[in-house]
């Protein structure tokens, strides 16, 4: 991140007026305005740019394109005692996941494991969000999910794996959970999308050019496929997000979402499945693991999420962080 | 591997009477010498080598230190419709997971989603071996265990992490599961070891110095530590075993296994945690997973566990493949 870009800070509430005028005028009901702008306000004020105050560009641009089901109700189906699934109808991910968590937080109590799949559902956001409401319950909670395909597997030549998040949260005695939240792939596309408008190159292991080459290029890199994270083994684990986030729900591949003579509508939806663990049927012992954390502080190492954190308690103190050139959009936008 | 070492094949009865006899005269109980010979029987054949019969030497040494109870009856506690545990009392983990693995299907198949935890077991197997029994019943399985701190977080100085493997197996309609295995450390230890007696150095990224700066003298590595594969996203997958196989399940980090000031008998023991789905339960479509695997192989790429497979097909025509020091050392041992 290289350009110039001031930011100011603006108050939390004006964040949320501004979310919610623009995606209630993209024509979200009521219900999707208020979880979508509920989640990329705290994503603002957590200052992960990326998923917040951003997507609402994002969010409209695919409302207009009317590939997403801006009204629809999510439907819960109770499956097994350890599964539910909710059919997001087409819709936003964020409510279908809110009208399943509550029975993903009583299944996992009564049996000690159980999963939530979220099935065609649009994904923007980040899920640590999700995550982080299950170990808020004091659960130990998993998610992950597909998305289209722009990465190689380990060893290819073309796109075929999504940038394939991963989120684990662990809850904590005191305080914030540990959380880490990565995409699978080598780097985010936003990166090399950045460094190609700006002529810059990448570092080895990220991509491949369209002949399947390794490539430092950043123009080449996005005509090709980028990379998995740490070789074969990265490659495996997004093999395995899409596995069980995709067919084993009944769901599709990355590879599935934007293949030549799907319907349009299979453009931009997906699946979603989130495991949540109750530690008080396993006999956990909390402590052991704030030992593991201390270690990890003690060798000078950063836990994942701390710079989250820390934007956190600024943004509760001093507003929200935004960039200039974004604020002065959107407000546009919201006009 | 530099080494030349010859190999010669022998038949897999020869191989099972070996193992036989030495873990019985190293006094494991029949139920224990059954199991995990009939383990390192098939790790040979699958040319694992490893984990294969080299293991008779080293649950030899460690039979002798008597720091595994050699006899141990596995105790299976059933937690919650979603959890069973198998307490290993101190004993290989094989005769545990064996205990707990007929519940651990019964409860995912009524549940959909279900956990075995195993308790202060010596594990010295590979996890392909337990999720590929699970995956052989039609179920979607995931192991992992920590194991001991050779491995400093990223951006630590110091071992802290185990390698930390985590094995995935997916069943396939037609066949073999797809199946992956890996330590989530960038190298085996072995391999170091290897080239510290061969004088070889190491590739970068794979091993820090006492001093935790980045190292490629491969004896300075030794006497420091590993590091995780993947940078900082392996680094937290690694943590992600080391939570949920040691506190989730209430028991050991790695870097309790050989804390200064531990009991002896905590030297080798530790836990080790399964998940297993049943695809049934979800919505499944198969025939779509199988699109993955072809789009992969039609890349060029390597699907995990190939090698493994062709291995095992070999085996079965023309014995299983054993280095010839080994076997000259094994079968004087079981003389």
């Amino acid at each position: 991140m290289t350009e110039s870009r001031p930011y100011e800070r603006i108050p939390r509430q004006h964040a949320a007026d501004i979310a919610t005028k623009i995606l209630g005028g993209a024509g979200y009901s009521q219900a999707h305005v208020e979880v979508m702008a509920r989640n990329m306000v705290e994503a603002q004020a957590q200052e992960c740019h990326s998923h917040g105050l951003y997507r609402l560009v994002s969010c409209s641009t695919v409302a207009e394109s009317g590939l997403v089901n801006l009204t629809a109700t999510p439907e819960v189906t109770d499956r097994a005692p350890g599964v539910v699934a909710v059919d997001a109808k087409g819709g936003n991910s964020l409510l279908a996941f809110q009208a399943g968590v509550g029975q993903l937080v009583e299944k996992a109590r009564a049996s000690g494991i159980a999963a939530l799949a979220v099935n065609d559902c649009f994904h923007y956001s980040a899920l640590w969000w999700e995550v982080e409401q299950l170990s808020a319950q004091g659960l130990v909670a998993l998610a992950m999910t597909p998305t289209h395909p722009y990465v190689a597997p380990f060893g290819g030549t073309q796109p075929l794996l999504g940038t394939n998040p991963l989120a684990f949260s662990w809850p904590r005695p005191d305080g914030e959970p540990y959380t880490f939240d990565f995409a699978t792939s080598a780097v985010a596309r936003g990166e090399v999308e950045l460094r190609s408008r700006q002529g810059e190159a990448l570092p080895e292991e990220w991509a491949i050019d369209d002949a399947g080459q390794p490539t430092t290029d950043s123009t080449k890199a996005l005509a090709g496929a980028l990379l998995p994270f740490g070789r074969h083994k990265g490659s495996a684990i997004s093999t395995m997000v899409e596995l069980m986030a995709g067919p084993l729900i009944g769901d599709l591949l990355s590879c599935q979402t934007a293949e030549p003579g799907s319907s349009a509508r299979k453009g931009v939806q997906h699946g979603e499945l989130v495991i949540a663990i109750d530690p008080g049927r396993f006999g956990v012992s909390l402590e052991t693991a704030e030992r593991l954390f201390e270690e990890i502080s003690d060798q000078g190492a950063r836990l994942p999420s701390e710079r989250r954190r820390a934007a956190k308690r600024e943004a509760a103190k001093a507003g929200l962080l935004v960039a200039s050139h974004l604020l002065a959009d959107l407000e546009r936008r919201a006009a």
